[in-house]
Parts: C-alpha cells; sequence; structure tokens
C-alpha cells in the first residue's frame, strides 16, 4: 500500500525529534511505499538556514532529502525571520503559506503527523 | 477548490502562532475557498474570556471571526476552569467536549492543523 | 455514526492532559460509538513502564482500556529508552514504529488528535 504523510513543524526545538520521526518512517515502510513531506513554518524555517545558529540538523535533512523527502519552508515565516531564498539549504522548496500547503496535501490524501 | 480546516489548540501560549496562522491561511485562500473553525479545550478556553488576564487576543479573535471563523470552547474545559458561557467573548460558542467536535468535524471533511 | 480516533503522544508531560481528553471523548459518545487507541512514541513510552519514576499514570490507563481504548508503544522508542515488552503495562502492545502506526490508521480511517 502506499502512504503520502506530511509533517508539520513550528518549533525550533522539535526538529531533532522530527527527523528521528521521518526516519522511522521510511525504514518501517517498503521502498516506494512512503511519500513524505515536512512543513515548516514560524520560528521552525530557521533552521533551514545554513548561517544561521539554529542550523544543526543540516546534515540529517540532507541524507533525508536524498532518499525523497520533500522539505518546504512557509514564505510568510521567512519574511518574518528576515530569511530570503538564498538563506536556504539548496534543497528546501518554499511554499506561499505553510498552513494553505498542510490543508492542500491533507486534500490530496496525504496523513498528517505533529511531532 | 472549497477547504475545510479545524484548528486544535489547548495551550494559552499558542494563541499567538495559532491566530497568525489562521491570519495566514484566509490571506493564502480565495475568497469563500475556506471555512475555518478553531477549537480550544483544556487551559486554552480561558483566553476566550475578556476578564481574565490571560485574554490578550480578543481583538484579533473578533477581527477572524468577522472574517467567518468559528471559535469554539470545550464545556469540560470550562467547567474545570470556573467559565461559565456568560465569562465568553460573545462570538465564542460553546460545544460540549473539545476533542468530539474534532472527531466529527474530520468526520465531516475538515483537516486538522495543529499548531 | 461510528468513528475511529487515534491519539499521539511524544511528551511524558501530555499524559495527563491525554487521558483526560480520552475520558471526554469517551463521556461525549454514544455506548459503541467511539474505537480509539493511543499511540506513544519518543519518550512518552516511559510512562508505559510501572517501574519507571514516570509511572504516574498507571490507574487511569488501565481504566479506559477497561472500558476499550488500545495503548500502544513504539519500539524504535522503547529501545532507544531501554525498555523491554516485559517493562509495559500488561495491557500495552508494541507497534514496530509509531509513526508508521499512525499512518496506517489515518489510511483506515482514523482521524488524528495530538494533546
Amino acid at each position: 500500500m502506499e502512504y503520502k504523510v506530511i509533517f508539520h513543524i513550528d518549533e525550533i526545538s522539535r526538529w531533532e525529534l522530527l527527523l528521528g520521526n521521518v526516519e522511522n518512517l521510511l525504514h518501517a515502510a517498503e521502498p516506494g511505499e512512503i511519500t513524505v513531506e515536512v512543513v515548516a513554518n514560524s520560528e521552525a524555517v530557521s533552521a533551514y538556514a545554513p548561517d544561521r545558529s539554529a542550523r544543526r540538523y543540516s546534515t540529517a535533512m540532507a541524507a533525508l532529502h536524498q532518499r525523497g523527502v520533500l522539505f518546504t519552508a512557509c514564505r510568510n515565516a521567512m519574511n518574518a525571520g528576515l530569511l530570503t531564498e538564498k538563506d536556504l539549504e539548496p534543497f528546501v522548496v518554499p511554499v506561499p503559506a505553510g498552513v494553505m500547503e498542510l490543508v492542500e496535501r491533507q486534500a490530496g490524501g496525504y496523513h498528517y503527523i505533529k511531532p
């Protein structure tokens, strides 16, 4: 069976737990069985910026991206935190509004998890 | 496309984030595209009481209510916090159990977001 | 109408709130109307171990189990916390990965709530 999953994160302190959750989910699934997207909004987007002190999870994110995980960043949160697209890890995709992304993905059959 | 969204809040400290999320969602959507309900249970209901110190978001809530957002309050939480219907902002609608509201709305096609 | 609900917990500090939520949900539902499962992962699994200091909710859990609530524990989290199956309350069922359980249950029509 194929599953689509959207993880939601809005606190910097939850990144370690979230990345472990994604890792465990990929490990538990059959190859090709899972589509995973991580939507970061609010302060959590700052972990996407390699030049910020909040960036501690770059290597883990890049490895998950290599395995097909999509990382998206809320533009409202980027604007509030003075982050531009150039500040983001190269694999991160900005979306206009993180909450709308969460809604549209769920409408498209994604299951929601908030670590 | 039309979407229905239910936001869940059970911590007072999350109101500012939640109200910003709702604002961003309404801004991202086409007019009439989104139906939004906010369900507060546990300690979060106290922010609905204009006479309590926890009330800091009254203006923002009222503005969102004007734009069609439904704010509901769990009666179990109201009872636990000694809040009566008279204590609530006039636009807040009590529901018997916040968790049952979350379940019934999801069964009716609402998508869940927990900021 | 019949509903299926999956509660997610990954923080020890949220157990009291979660168990109250489940209690309120059962109380609000008609008999036989609700199927409830609680999935614990990350540090939250430690509350399932009667010999640990984190165990404070044993009686409440057992009473809810008697009323049909299923409590499951993520094996990844058990391994990380050095918990074995013998350490768990007798009514707790281990699952290979808590996040996969959350996904599969949602795919089976369960509604997600994260207290």
